[in-house]
C-alpha cells in the first residue's frame, strides 16, 4: 500500500501535517522583512526549548555539522579534550577532534553501556595543571539507547574550573530536560530532525558566556562554521549564509506546537513512551541492549537472539510498512532500535508494538501473543 | 493581498509546484532502499547538468559552504592561491582562503566590471617556480550581475600547468553552459537555490581527478566537509551525514523537469531572459551597471540616477508584491537588481517589466511608457 510508512526510527522522526505544510510553501526572500519576523519569533522559541537566554544558533548543516562547529569554535589547535565514547556519536566527536589535531583522550564504556563519571572524575581531577580544555560527550547516544548521566558528570567537569563541556544533544533535546543555562552547559548542539519534529536540514548551536570567551581565543580555521557572524546576524534576526528557508517555516510551525504542548508535557510524553516501549519488548520475551537505569527517552535499542534483528525489520517493513532503525557499525544486524522521538504518540507506540507482536508470532519467535501490548497498555493508561 | 509574492531575486528564486509539492512530502528514512534510488536518480541527473562524468557531491550547506569545502579539500596550509574578486563572493572566497591561513594573492575589478582575463595570463606566467596552486574565482557574481570570462581565464590557468581552478558556479550552473569536463575545471561549486529551481539547503561540488589527487595530498582541517567520505558514500548513492530528504525529493522532481527542458533550450531561456530584461531597462531610461558584453544570465544590475534605488523596490514590493534585490555592500541603496534566475519564463519577465514602468510611472521617472514593455517583447518574440 503505497503512501502509509511509518517512521519509528530516531530521525529522520515523524513530521506533523503543519509543519509539512509549512515546508511546501513558496520561499520567501531570505533578506525581507517577512523572513526577519519570522527569524525573531523562531529564535524567541529555541531559547524556550533550549531553556536558554543565550542564542540558539542555527545552521544550514547536519546535527554532525553543528558539533564540529561547537568543537573549533572554542578551541586552539593541540588543545587537550576529554572525550566520552560509548557508541557512534561518540567515537565521531573524538573523530572531529582529533582531523583538527586536538590532543585527545578518551573514556569509554562498552556500546549499551553508559559512561561512568567516576571515570570524568578521575581524569579530571588528575589534571592539576588544567590542560583539559574541554570534555566532550553526548547525552543520548542515538547508536546504543543509552542516556549518559551528563548531569553528574557536568558538576566533574564544574569542579575542574577550566574545561568546558561540549554536548551532543541531538536526540535528547526536545525529549528529556537539557535545563542548558540551570547546569551551565557551555555548548550544546542538536539537528532539526530529531525532538524539533521537522526533517533533517538543520543543526543548532548553544554556546554559554565562557564559551564566548573561548571563542576570542579560539584559533582554528573556520569560515563557513565561524559562529561569531551567526551571533552578530542572530542580534538582527538574520543569518549570515541563505537559511534553508522552508526548513524555517517548518520550525515555526512546529516550535508554535511544541510551545502548545508545553515542555513538561513534551517530557512527560516522552518518558512514558520510552517505559512503555521497554516493558512492552521485557514482555515480549526480548532482550533490551541497555538497562532501565540509562534508558535514552528518544531510542530502545533491541538484541533479541532468537531470531535476528534484521529478520524482525524485514518483516515489520514489508508487511506493517513500519521502519525500524538497525544496528551500526559492529551491532549492524545484532540489534534493531525503535525511535520513539519527536511528533509520536501514545497510539504510534501501540501500533509499532502490535505490529512488533505480529511480526514475532509470524516469526514463531514471540511470548505470549498480548502481552507487549498488555504491557504498554498499563504504563500508558497510568500516564 | 496575500500569498502573491513574486521572487523576481537571484536566489531563493521561483520553485515549481511540482518540487514544493515534493518538498512537502512526509521524509522517509535515509537509509533506505527507497531512498537510495532517489539518490542514485539524483546523482545521475546531477552529472547530467554539471556536464561531468565525476561525482556531483551534495553538501548539506549553503553554496558558500560548498565552495569553502571545495576550497580546503584540495589546499594545504601556506599554499599559494590567486583569487578573482569584482563583487561580494569574489571577496568572499579570498576570506575564506585566509581564514584558512592560504598565500591570498587578488586579481581585483570594480563592481560592475569583469575581471581582466590578462591580468590572470601575467601573474600565472609570472608565477615560474609553479606556486600558484589554486586559481579561485566567481564565474556570474551575483552582487553586480557581471558573468567573468571563465573560458579564457581557464585557458591561462591550464598554460600554466600546475594550479588547479576552483569556480563558484553558484548563479552560472542552470542558466548557462558550464562545460566542467570540457573544460577542465577542476572544482565547481553551487546552491540549490539557484538554477536548480528548489529552495536553498543545498551545496553542490564536483571535483576533477586532478583536484582527487590533490585532495590526498591536502592537509587543512576539516570533519563535515571532507569530501573523501562524501565520494565514499556516493558510489553507495547515499552521504556520510544525515541528508535533507526533502530537499533530495523536491530536487528529484526539479531535476526531472530539468531534464524535460533540455540543457540548451534552459539555457538559451536565461540568454533571452536577460537580453529581454537589460533592452527594457535601456528603454526605460534606466543606466545598467555592467556592460551587455559580461552580463550575467542569472541577474540583471540596475543603476538609477534619476529615483532611488530602494524607492523602486519599495513600490515595486508595496504595490505589486514583487521582491526584487538591492544592492550589497558599498552598492546598498545604489543598484537593484533584477533576478531571471531558475523557474522564470517569458511572462514572468514581462510581468516584471510592466511593473516597473507603472512603479517609474508613479515616481515621475520613467520615459515613454510602454517603452520597456516594447523592447523585451522584441527580444522574446525574437526567441
Amino acid at each position: 500500500m503505497d503512501d502509509k510508512l511509518m517512521l519509528m526510527i530516531p530521525g529522520p522522526t515523524p513530521v506533523p501535517e503543519k509543519a509539512l505544510t509549512a515546508m511546501g510553501r513558496h520561499p520567501i526572500g531570505h533578506r525581507s522583512g517577512e523572513f526577519s519576523e519570522l527569524v525573531a519569533e523562531v529564535f524567541t522559541d529555541l531559547k524556550w526549548l533550549h531553556q536558554t537566554q543565550n542564542d540558539v544558533l542555527v545552521l544550514t548543516a547536519s546535527g554532525t555539522g553543528a558539533m564540529e562547529a561547537g568543537i573549533i569554535n572554542v578551541l586552539s589547535s593541540g588543545d587537550r579534550v576529554l572525550v566520552g565514547s560509548n557508541g557512534k556519536f561518540g567515537d565521531r566527536w573524538a573523530k572531529v577532534a582529533k582531523a583538527y589535531h586536538l590532543d585527545v583522550q578518551t573514556i569509554t564504556a562498552e556500546w549499551g553501556q553508559p559512561l561512568d563519571p567516576e571515570a570524568f572524575r578521575e581524569a579530571l581531577e588528575a589534571d592539576t595543571n588544567k590542560e583539559i580544555k574541554a570534555v566532550i560527550l553526548t547525552h543520548s547516544e542515538t547508536s546504543s539507547g543509552v542516556l549518559n548521566d551528563l548531569e553528574t558528570i557536568n558538576r566533574h567537569v564544574k569542579a575542574h574550573g577550566e574545561a568546558l563541556i561540549i554536548v551532543d544533544a541531538v536526540t535528547s533535546l526536545g525529549a528529556c530536560t537539557v535545563p542548558i543555562d540551570d547546569w551551565g552547559l557551555d555548548v550544546v548542539g542538536s539537528g532539526s530532525q530529531k525532538g524539533y519534529m521537522i526533517p533533517p536540514g538543520l543543526g543548532f548551536i548553544s554556546m554559554s558566556d565562557r564559551a564566548w570567551k573561548a571563542y576570542e581565543r579560539s584559533n582554528l580555521p573556520r569560515f563557513y562554521f565561524d559562529l561569531g557572524p551567526y551571533r552578530k546576524n542572530a542580534a538582527k534576526n538574520t543569518t549570515p549564509f541563505t537559511p534553508p528557508v522552508n526548513l524555517f517555516f517548518a520550525l515555526q510551525a512546529s516550535l508554535r506546537m511544541m510551545r502548545a504542548e508545553g515542555l513538561e508535557n513534551i517530557f512527560a510524553r516522552h518518558d512514558r513512551l520510552k517505559r512503555a516501549a521497554r516493558e512492552a519488548v521485557k514482555a515480549m520475551g526480548l532482550p533490551l541492549l541497555g538497562s532501565d537505569d540509562c534508558a535514552s527517552p528518544a531510542v530502545t535499542a533491541v538484541a533479541p537472539t532468537s531470531v535476528g534483528a534484521e529478520q524482525i525489520r524485514s518483516v515489520m517493513k514489508k508487511q506493517f510498512d513500519i521502519a525500524l532503525a538497525g544496528g551500526q557499525d559492529h551491532l549492524k544486524g545484532k540489534i534493531f532500535r525503535i525511535g520513539h522521538l519527536g511528533f509520536v504518540s501514545d497510539r504510534d507506540l501501540l501500533c509499532a508494538i502490535g505490529s512488533l507482536e505480529a511480526t514475532l508470532q509470524s516469526l514463531n519467535a514471540g511470548n505470549e501473543p498480548g502481552a507487549g501490548i498488555t504491557a504498554a497498555s498499563k504504563i500508558l493508561n497510568a500516564g
